[in-house]
């Protein structure tokens, strides 16, 4: 790994740890850090995992990775800030992550040299934590905030119409501490080593560039984002995501994901084939639902807890039905279930593609558990789509004696990457 | 799961989800949450994690699991702090998570009923989160603190002389809000929902009894127990915990892990087989540490960053040579090194079992990632072990510069449990 590059012995996958191509997520294949971390003759730490787990998901192409990527199952997600007000460091920085997260999520070190190519007076260009681990299905995605296109860069003539702060909910109790940002990365890994890695990397790379404004571990997938994966439960003990989009409903992204060539004209244009994803720290309060009766969490949120099924249906998948009623004429699923409001159908179609992870940050300082649902949800137009929901959960939903939106933010994700091209270059076009 | 106790087609390992029994840690077994969980004809969403993963760790024997039990990769520690002074309710609730622990270790729910068998009036027996996921190799270790044996419970004679709260240690920045507890429990587990899930559902049995005084996630551990296992990295990129005492070493662990008979007389001697752990959080100033050159890094731990070897050798494995000179004629491994330190042949023979995790808890507000080593130590008699040891390193190590400890505490935990037995019956007798 010191000639400049990745090693073609990495990308054949003959490396001495467990490095076998299997096919996952399209054209999955597998690399791994370290050619030689077997060598001495000690068992690879990731022997164990399943192969699938393991193999990389290519960093190119017309989206970026990790939207409609199969879930991974762990997160790391920092917002950062812009520091300096030099908009060519700027634009080197978002240069120099591209390679570097195309490196990292094939499975290499963030940059040649790796962990000791630099030789002994320098620091080693990768903090070698990931060292010797596969490429872990790692997908790192950037997202551009609606501050970062104000006077400091000369970007607010490329601001996309649809990028806008979003309004305040009835309800909201966000902290300023973990709220807003310039920029974000959403590293998500199927180990999380390989994910807090990724992040920290990039970070390092943009030391007096960028600095950490929040960050969010997430430890269990929320949401099943492919046909292929079975409905997760979140930290209330209920499946999540049964309704979700998909990526195998390529007519539906196109319609509630990505934006359209005609959706943003004029500065915004570089959106098109990107889309935006809005982040939102959900604390659960465990102990008070995990008091309540069965009851009650069933018509809170409008599903039978053990199956997942609508109430009034027998299985998951059956569609939920709004008008049927109970023996005793009340409504089958409540008027503010938590399915009911958040239905398409209650929406005037309004869909969203969510990738959201259970969080457990500790303990408050009171006794409880300081956990719940790192929501995060891609979408075409914020304003359009997310927005709206929200407004009417806000108002509504009975999970609101349950939960407490503490964290907030909003990005444009930019489209994938062509061969060569790289995150900024469209941006500062 | 509605007849009151572990199902034999689920202890047979025949249910709908994954659960194959895959030799690991000894004897074993494989079972799972939900027996219907495949019933919808969804894929299970631990269909992909290698079986071996998937296992269960027996619950009972002479030693605690979780202690010699190979290193799992997840974990959700909490410290309790005993709300009640009511005698009764403490014995009474060891032995409700006595029976919710040896349940969960096998993938079952906390109590019979699990998620709906309680009916629609009364909250469910289980939260429910981890449903249909394995037991995922799940140990439960529980431990007493030194505050346990106050006045509080009539507790007092029964305190092991062994079990004192620590001294102070140079240079130590302990936060009070991560410092100490009446209990503690230690849930390590392959897959983290499941971790996170046992120690929610013991701390909602404990409602009214006990109260979180904190709590650490670890994603990745930092030590192997087990010579089956590689030697994972730590936040630093190196390799920690190479000399580490291993499961496979009866007699190392006979002489520095287990309480002998005749350690502990009169009050104290119920801790026979058991061992008491030392936790200390860690932070370890990564953005600092990145800055420095790999000679400076490779120095102060003693070892070289890729392969790992003491320097001056070439392999992991090699015996550190103290006595070793550099060309230069000053000593390979530098007088303040990290494992000339550590190394027992300069604190009289003294070793320790180490069971740490990594943890990034998320960013500091001021740009800094709060990431670091839960340090877990299990040993014979702390005041003989960890003691002399960290005042050693608290005064020369020079790894000091980079690293903080603010958290800290120390717990006796008990020896195993034999069929029938129930944690607390040996203390309260």
């Amino acid at each position: 790994m010191t000639d400049g590059g990745l090693s073609r012995r990495r990308l054949l996958g003959v490396s001495g740890t467990a490095a076998v191509a299997v096919a996952g997520a399209g054209t999955a294949y597998a690399v791994s850090r370290g050619d030689d971390a077997g060598a001495a003759g000690a068992p690879s730490p990731t022997a164990a995992p399943a192969l699938a787990l393991d193999a990389a998901v290519p960093f190119r192409g017309e989206h970026q990775a990790g939207i409609v990527t199969p879930a991974q199952d762990r997160l790391h997600f920092v917002a950062l800030d812009v520091v300096t007000t030099d908009r060519e460091q700027l634009r080197a920085l978002l240069e120099q992550w591209t390679r570097a997260a195309e490196r990292m999520t094939a499975g290499a070190e963030a940059a040649p040299g790796g962990l000791v190519g630099g030789g002994p007076n320098r620091a080693p260009e990768d903090t070698g934590e990931a060292y010797g681990l596969p490429a872990s299905g790692l997908t790192i995605t950037i997202g551009y905030g609606p501050s970062l296109f104000d006077d400091r860069f000369g970007l607010a003539p490329r601001r996309p119409a649809a990028l806008r702060e979003l309004p305040a909910f009835t309800g909201d109790q966000l902290d300023p501490r973990r709220t807003g940002g310039d920029l974000c990365i959403q590293a998500c890994a199927n180990d999380p080593q390989v994910a807090v890695h990724a992040v920290r990397n990039l970070v390092r790379l943009g030391f007096g560039v960028v600095a950490v404004r929040w960050s969010q571990l997430g430890f269990g997938r929320t949401s099943s984002t492919s046909t292929a994966q079975a409905t997760p439960r979140n930290m209330f003990g209920f499946k999540d995501g049964t309704n979700n989009l998909k990526a195998e409903e390529p007519e539906g992204l196109a319609q509630h994901v990505w934006v359209g060539p005609d959706d943003e004209t004029g500065g915004g244009a570089w959106m098109a084939g990107g889309s935006y994803l809005v982040a939102r720290r959900i604390r659960m309060h465990v102990e008070v639902w995990d008091r309540t009766s069965l009851q009650e969490q069933e018509d809170v949120i409008g599903r039978d807890k053990k199956e997942g099924a609508p109430l009034g249906q027998t299985k998951e998948f059956d569609a939920p039905d709004f008008a049927r009623k109970s023996p005793d004429g009340t409504p089958a699923i409540p008027m503010n279930a938590h399915v009911r409001l958040a239905h398409e159908s209650h929406l005037r179609g309004i869909r969203l593609l969510r990738r959201g992870y259970n969080f457990t940050d500790g303990s408050d300082g009171v006794g409880h558990l300081d956990a719940g649902l790192f929501f995060l949800a891609y979408m075409r137009d914020p304003g359009r789509q997310f927005v709206p929901m929200q407004r009417a959960l806000a108002k509504a939903d009975g999970l609101n004696e349950y939960i407490e939106h503490n964290g907030s933010a909003v990005f444009a994700c930019p489209p994938g990457l062509a061969d060569g091209e790289h995150w900024g270059q469209a941006l500062f076009a």
